[in-house]
């Protein structure tokens, strides 16, 4: 092993399902760039998580796909400032029927297969983090990085993602903070970004038979395949470079907070709601059920330790309860 | 009012939707039958379990759908014995587009509308009750019966429903006891309808991403249409009369059994499973929540009051926790 190579064992929380040699031989590759990536944002996110919570640490599970890949899961749970954190990495690979290609894609485009088999790779990380005290928000995030290749030989590519905050109770400052961050990463590649995403995360995590989002929002994007590979590579390493700097703070400021057992209460209903989300309406929950050889537990790695679900729970009017649930009903613009 | 509306009044938990009078005056009509037996065992349920739970009282909601119809809610919740149980009837009636009438049954046989619309009548109870003891097990009930109209003047009418148990660890006295009251009310109407309908019950509560079944099962059928419509509803009268006494007892044996810690929290993680099937599987809640107009309180009254997910969590071998997987995932005859 040389030193290149144990540098950068270093700087992950595993070895790289394709391999070190692999990944230096093709480095100039946009698919090895993009593992490197998650890779890095996986052990950058985890190392800031577990330097807020010294007595947990992070459980890593190395596993493969008998299809084809495979995958890192990093989960700390039950820690003193962490109920769930889990970050998760996964390179896939194999043939897609053309029913499940038309699947991932949220614009159900056509691909043409040869013997109705279409050669992909699917890379990506996706992390879900479930704090204790109810004053300090849910975050998830997911980058992705999806490849097919058709009958013809033509490979289309697209990248997808997001990053979003779920708060049991509002805090604007905190809004603001998060929703700051994220502009500025997008607002170095184009302006027209921010705006578009903020809205489409807004329409994207909507708990359709409650009429309330998931959280705040925060960015959500799919698809994207324009204008070029790498540019949309260095927009969305700008948005992986986002993560720690948009969370982190807010997660300082209130991890000592105090709390009531019935601000508690109200996290854990809130946590129900996150339950329904991610189970009955989030595309990549359902996507990776439905998945033969897919890792259930890394997928399902998302939801709460606990959840509570009541029976016609409302909220006082003017209450602080209530004050999220307007905004989770009505979304607002944090930044101008 | 009269005696008779009176001694009506009496026996229910609430107003019957179509009201008193109007069943009255149709009570030779099968949908006035039906409505009737689904009062009549909201009412006989609610009072077995409010018996067993004397500090607990069920709060009682008639609410009425814009569409047309509507239905009595019936829940307790964080009693002495009882965690949450909620006792539900509805009797709703409207147009139904093409689409959904298909969706209602589960083989999809068309149906003939005239401009697109089907004027439908659909009425039931359906129950859940999760107990607080991890030694007392979850059970649930479910009898419906659907009326659609056709183009031409035909009327499409179907029957469905079940009865299935859901324990956190396995009794075999219980499971035998729970399956032979069954069995014994199936058998009154032909021998060949508990193993079929056994096998359905498994078949249909069946948690894919896991491989496991919600829980040791009972009877569930649907699109049940022959031999005649009274003897249908002869058969489902049986089933629902049965209620009580397959679960009453069980809860009455075991609702003061000692618990540990542990004991209390695989029962939480077997929670998680409940809400995993009823959010992503299950056919009545996936259309309640699809359903315009649908009251989402009632349908997701089913999930527990609280469930946990732990990352990785593995029973060891030969654990109480490993022998109900087992079952779970190898479903057993519990009555020859």
């Amino acid at each position: 092993e040389d030193e290149e190579e144990k540098e950068l064992r270093q700087r992950f929380m595993a070895p790289p399902v394709s391999g070190l040699r692999e990944l230096r031989r093709r480095r100039r590759e946009l698919r090895s760039r993009m593992e490197l990536l998650i890779m890095e944002t996986q052990a950058e996110v985890c190392r800031a998580l577990a330097a807020l919570d010294p007595g947990a640490s992070f459980a890593v599970d190395s596993w493969e796909r008998k299809e084809g890949g495979g995958g890192i899961s990093c989960v700390l749970q039950d820690g003193e400032v962490f109920e769930k954190a889990g970050v998760n990495v996964s390179v896939v690979s194999g043939l897609l029927s053309e029913e499940a290609a038309r699947q991932m894609r949220s614009r159900g485009k056509s691909l043409k297969a040869k013997d109705g088999k279409l050669p992909f790779c699917a890379m990506g990380v996706s992390s879900v983090i479930h704090p204790k005290n109810p004053h300090v928000p849910t975050m998830h995030f997911n980058y992705r990085y999806f490849e097919i290749e058709e009958a013809d030989g033509t490979v289309k590519w697209w990248f997808g993602g997001g990053t979003d905050l779920t708060p049991t109770y509002l805090n604007e400052e905190d809004a603001v903070h998060f929703h700051k961050t994220l502009k500025e990463a997008c607002d170095k590649h184009d302006l027209k970004l921010y705006p578009k995403y903020k809205k489409w995360c807004d329409d994207y995590f909507y708990i359709k038979h409650r009429g309330e989002r998931r959280g705040i929002g925060g960015i959500f994007f799919d698809d994207l395949d324009s204008p070029s590979k790498e540019e949309v590579f260095q927009f969305v390493k700008s948005c992986a470079k986002a993560v720690v700097p948009c969370y982190i703070p807010i997660v300082k400021k209130h991890c000592h907070d105090s709390f009531t057992p019935e601000e508690k209460l109200w996290q854990q209903l809130r946590r129900g709601r996150y339950v329904e989300f991610n189970l009955v309406y989030d595309r990549g929950t359902k996507f990776g059920l439905l998945t033969p050889g897919s890792r259930i537990e890394s997928i399902l790695m998302s939801l709460p330790l606990t959840a509570r679900w009541e029976y016609m729970h409302n909220p006082p009017e003017s209450s602080k309860e209530a004050e999220i649930l307007e905004v989770l009903r009505n979304p607002k613009d944090w930044v101008h």
